[in-house]
């Protein structure tokens, strides 16, 4: 086996957050589904962002805010995504790579500036977002370092890459490079509209490229096309080495063979936005599944890093989770 | 008199904050001078930028961060900066007018890219600022607009413009304007540093074209070169239609003529970021002052101000201003 590099390498669009607090009033007037992630042209992107209050901007991203929980745990990754050689890609770039994480994919030097995500966030915390893919979708095969992903233990990729057949190209890739290599691959499953959008196309990868599955309840519950949690539990169990289903306040479900572990969601004083929960709680997760971590603990680690994520604006960790950690779980 | 359109309309550096935490070993470690603006060029930007942790980028400047404030308590303003046509140009354009703020100074398309403010905050919450000035430099008397400066009440600059041979003459140009419309002119002496650099100019400036001064304890000491608070004070008085005059935890003192008010420190909870602490101080003053408010209850709602913005990340108010005015004030 190639030596062991990194604990966790992600792939993801390479997102630049833009959050700004927004009355429920605002989403209806602007006609945004509370809560879901829309993909928007630039156009669209343009009069959003000219309705949109004072920003605050954060690099964001699924699989990057994963990866930059994993390097404040202590973890060692890398990232791949695409960014354009604007000042929003530098940005970017700068922020992951202080974060500790490798990321060394090529910029776009033509096309579409690097993306936005417009974050509009509701008084109850909850976040209503609105993507601008610009630069992503110039990601494909010939970005994956086949040497990188052979001297990682895991990959990880979101879901929401499967908007684009070249970023799906380029996943499979990483799979097929990863297991031949010995290594793990794991996926989130990002946000129910997108697994409506590519639903026999995600079974088909879940059930014959995935070790380890995220998804949080609607997700799940899309995937198999089922109305109650329960029946998405009894699907999952019979296709995935592990799964690791969120649910919000009611915490989490951690499947795997015969063994079940119901994870509590861990208590936080008031939710101030909920962007980057699930990629935070699978920063924990993973991180704990790297290390050898029990099932149960991974699932603790998760929900620990979730609640730190959504006490704050941003989809990236604030406070020190690795002391948080040795804290909660004493190791 | 032309028609009022503005209660204040500000002219300052159009920058974007990047702000990060640190530690007091990091500003050892890269020689930053606590609680200092310091001017760098492109070249220290990269570096430092390379050697900063992830960061929160946000609309600053420090007239912009006064005309958001200005703008959340009610008022109606007008902004006067200048930005590159680039992406943090347009954050910047979109940020301030999403607070109610007109601002329609025409972007440079040439040189230098939008300035940024690299802000690094230690634990007690005090913040180390270093300006890369960028398009900032273009700034210049062309940019006045006679008929907004003849329509505002008050004008307000930074005494940051004075860096600028071509920005301090546009603030002159703007000063006499608003002179001859029959408008008082206010300046914040915004940096001890700044103050040493322009002493000499500075005071010439405060003794002939200022009505309302703007300075911390350090600030006015600096002018005058005496050790002590009442030196200081005793000096300005001679000299000011109106000073005000902060002094962080020890609150504030307003003088005119014979009045004089001692104004307590708002109390805060925990000072997170202290940037922007003297700008909203101008804030809530000049809002008052704008309305005809007493000159100790301009102070007061300065101190509110102040207290809002310390009390997180970032130079501009999170909290509901006005809502936070009329439950203090009763107005």
């Amino acid at each position: 086996m190639t030596e062991t590099k990194f604990d966790v390498v992600g792939i993801g669009n390479a997102i630049v957050d833009v959050l700004a607090h927004c009355t429920e009033e605002d989403l209806a007037r602007l006609n945004l589904v509370k809560n879901s992630m829309t993909l928007i042209d630039a156009e669209t992107a343009d009069s959003l962002y000219a309705q949109m209050g004072p920003g605050l901007e954060m690099s964001g991203g699924s699989a990057g805010n994963t990866m930059a929980g994993i390097a404040a745990l202590g973890g060692k990754g890398a990232y791949i995504g695409k960014v354009r050689d604007d000042q929003l890609g530098q940005v970017f770039r700068h922020d992951i790579r202080a974060t500790g994480i490798a990321f060394d994919t090529a910029p776009a030097t033509l096309g579409a500036p690097t993306a936005r995500c417009l974050i509009f966030v509701t008084p109850d915390g909850h976040r209503t977002m609105n993507t601008f893919l610009g630069a992503c979708v110039e990601l494909g095969p010939d970005d994956i370092d086949a040497q990188l992903i052979a001297a990682s233990r895991v990959i990880y990729m979101e879901g929401y890459l499967w908007d684009r057949e070249d970023a799906k190209n380029a996943f499979i890739k990483a799979a097929q490079i990863a297991h031949e290599a010995g290594r793990q691959v794991s996926i989130s499953l990002s946000d129910s509209f997108c697994v409506d959008r590519h639903r026999a196309s995600f079974r088909d990868l879940v059930h014959n490229h995935i070790d380890v599955l995220f998804a949080n309840e609607e997700e799940i519950k899309s995937l198999y096309e089922v109305d109650s949690f329960d029946a998405a539990l009894a699907e999952v169990r019979r296709h995935c080495k592990v799964a690791a289903l969120t649910r919000s306040e009611k915490g989490a479900v951690i499947v795997s063979d015969d063994e079940i572990h119901i994870i509590a969601a861990e208590p936080v004083d008031r939710v101030v936005d909920s962007t980057g929960a699930g990629d935070l709680f699978a920063s924990g997760f993973l991180y704990g599944y790297t290390k050898g971590f029990e099932l149960a603990q991974c699932g603790r680690l998760g929900a620990i890093c979730a609640a730190e994520v959504i006490s704050h604006m941003g989809a990236r960790p604030d406070a020190d989770l690795k002391e948080l950690m040795q804290k909660s779980l004493n190791v």
